[in-house]
């Protein structure tokens, strides 16, 4: 991995490309998920690649939503596990939910490889401080965290081929699933199943922004940072009719602000 | 390849898309190729996934430039020869210049594969019919571009390592350059040699896009086909006083408006 020194101002996201690249290096990801990556970027870099206050709104809404479901799961796919999967973990372990791998385009070696990785990264997590605020054992909650998406028993209703495979015990039985960097029509599918969809995107103009319930417009480590400290945070707060078109459309304003101000 | 169905609203995205993955499968991209890519495709929706008003502006001062030059040249990297270059090819062989390769993350391997693949379109481009208002013999005129960039003899002043490398045929001893998608620091050391550099790029806030004499802020096989038909055009037009800040800001502003359209 090549040195990037702390002066460099995009030090955050230069390390975020590094790990995509090594990613597909390893073979675990598809063809088109740097490409993916890139339009984040961009969407970011247009955000200022900051949690805008929209996205902040969007963060306290989900954790709100995830902390009163009674089955919340975490859809993970390659990108998320490379560029957030420790996050997510520490966010699975506070809310003692599992994670779920769920490709797009599943084969079974990137399914077990990110397996393997998320793994590595739950023991790494354990050995951490517990976050402030957090009671409990921290290596316990974190090692109890289940990790799905190895033996798919499930189907998601309305989508064909392998993308509609999930487990019965994670996406299959959840009210309330938060994913991040989803495609589309399985965003849609999920919704029309009566689940309640938490989506993480970073272009709040694509077909999974506009499908979600609540829409997260900021990058995926921020997100699950946001969400893991609004859940350990004293001030209890309560979901509420959430109204997401608007909140999509405040986005846009931040990125018309940003491109002003630039 | 998959068969994506004319009637796909963003069909042209989704073939480029291809293009890339194929060539990244062939070896011929670097790294990061990828991503850039992506970074590409979220400014091009922004932007409409058309030539803009100003861009459609800058295209007419680059062709004028140009077709005024004593020694242009394009220069060209692994995702312009995949996207772009038999479009560039045309441009080439109406202009009677080079192309030269010439690669930020240089390798043997990638610069002689790319050499081949435009040898290919080359060979493609030569056997169409000629464009309209074309004069002369069109598969002289293209078998005529000359392919440079295999047996670099110059270095660019002003950077270190193999990104300096390039021939003094082409680049080194050309006055006026147009070179998508360049690096912001190859850029710069180009335009501090005296040279005129045209850039096509679509994130009008990139340092290549502040730092060139003219900066194209579209698509780059639009560009070229645009430039193509501005040299083939009847009207004459000369080269202005060309204030690119001005066009950059405009490109802005065009983003803003499409975003509001959404």
């Amino acid at each position: 991995m090549v040195e990037i020194p702390d002066s460099h101002p995009r030090k955050k996201s230069l390390l975020s490309r590094q790990k995509m690249v090594e990613g597909s290096f390893k073979g675990l990801l598809a063809d088109s998920a740097m490409i993916a990556h890139g339009r984040g970027e961009a969407f970011d870099y247009l955000l200022g690649e900051k949690t805008t206050k929209s996205a902040h709104a969007a963060i306290r809404e989900s954790a709100a939503r995830l902390g009163e479901a009674n089955n919340p799961v975490i859809s993970v796919n390659g990108n998320t596990v490379l560029l957030a999967g420790e996050e997510a973990l520490r966010v699975a372990a506070v809310l003692g939910c599992s994670i779920e791998v769920n490709l797009y385009y599943r084969t079974p070696e990137r399914i077990s490889g990110l397996l393997t990785l998320l793994e590595e990264q739950k023991r790494n997590v354990s050995r951490e401080n517990a976050p402030d605020e957090f009671e409990g054992n921290w290596a316990d909650a974190v090692m109890g965290v289940s990790l799905l998406g190895g033996l798919p028993d499930f189907r998601i209703e309305g989508l064909e081929g392998p993308r509609s495979y999930c487990t019965e015990e994670g996406i299959g039985s959840a009210d309330s699933i938060l994913v991040p960097l989803e495609d589309g029509d399985r965003c849609e599918a999920l919704v029309n199943l009566g689940k309640e969809v938490l989506v993480i995107d970073l272009n709040p103009l694509s077909r999974s922004a506009k499908m979600a319930t609540v829409t997260i417009v900021d990058e995926v480590s921020r997100a699950f940072e946001g969400i893991l400290s609004e859940l350990l945070s004293d001030c209890n707060f309560d979901s509420t009719d959430w109204d997401n078109e608007s909140s999509l459309r405040e986005s846009l304003q931040e990125i018309n602000e940003s491109l002003n101000e630039k």
